[in-house]
């Protein structure tokens, strides 16, 4: 409908967020403009800010509104090992167990060839050139256990040990609280193999 | 983190979009903030333009940048049939089978005790009056075939029959092109009861 302009923008420019398709935009466009006026403000300074604000960590690739993010410039942080993750998400997973002191390198996605993605557009060179500084002993890959998570990890490793990086990976194995009987047997092996 | 102040705002404004927790919300900031940062200053501009511009047509409730509707504002349209749905959706989905040449009263929702929506809220006052102007003939009920959609029908067509005025119900029956073996009992009980 021609007097819907700016309603149809709305539902279009709502599609770009990634799995909203025409239904659930629509839907959105609808709960915002009918009950949610505020919401829709909101959102739309929030959008603005995080564009103007947000930019990349200097040293780990990670979101941050400084020119360093707070892990970076940690002092407490152990320079020595570096662990490399696939997203800011990643990261805050590994910082909620509390177990890991070093610090990270964020690749902001993973080697995908079939989307396009190669060496170039994760910061490999970077990650490189951070993990060769002299400071960092230990690269620990923990990039997530799919088809390219493994892919990534390996191309990585390679990357590192041919410069005579001490490289690790995250240990596969049975999750926590869980009952063998109903875990895959793909884990199961993996967990015979890396028995300790 | 502190020194992702506006990045953690984002997050937080995107999960008052309906269906969106705080994984999707992470996740659409991250790829907005990643990959598509023109997206997210279209979408901005999006939303402030739509709170800005639509408002709800004086005759009919649905949204509209003008004072009326382009059905509303149509004189080739049948000012007798005036046809009740929830959503604008909804109309959109009447419109697109072309059988209907009346004009629409949107609710903009639908009766809802549990959720504190009462007869209020769905402008029933203003469909009164709009059904009631003398012109209108026939109102037809296209609220969903759902529970709260045939409650919010029942107590329309009341209200509606109390003011002498026709009132009709979409037909229920068996959909176009399915094979009796896989429609549910209802459907075709409520078939078997309207055969005509």
């Amino acid at each position: 409908m021609s007097d819907t302009h700016s309603l149809d923008t709305l539902v279009q420019a709502l599609r770009r967020l990634p799995g909203v398709g025409v239904r659930s935009a629509q839907r959105m466009a609808f709960h915002l403009l009918q009950h949610d006026r505020a919401g829709a403000l909101q959102l739309a300074r929030a959008l603005e800010g995080a564009v103007q604000q947000v930019r990349h960590c200097t040293l780990c690739h990670t979101f941050t509104e400084g020119e360093i993010c707070s892990i970076c410039a940690d002092p407490r942080r152990d320079a020595s090992k570096l662990c490399v993750v696939e997203t800011p998400a990643d990261q805050a997973a590994l910082e909620r167990t509390a177990a890991f002191n070093g610090r990270y390198f964020v690749l902001m996605g993973r080697l995908s060839p079939l989307d396009g993605i190669g060496p170039g557009d994760i910061g490999i060179d970077e990650l490189l050139a951070r993990a060769g500084d002299g400071v960092v002993r230990e690269v620990i890959l923990a990039t997530n256990f799919t088809a390219e998570g493994e892919a990534t990890a390996h191309v990585l490793a390679q990357a590192l040990k041919s410069r005579g990086l001490a490289v690790t990976r995250l240990a596969r194995g049975v999750p926590a609280g869980s009952e063998l009987e109903y875990v895959d047997l793909g884990t199961i092996a993996h967990a015979l193999v890396d028995r300790h």
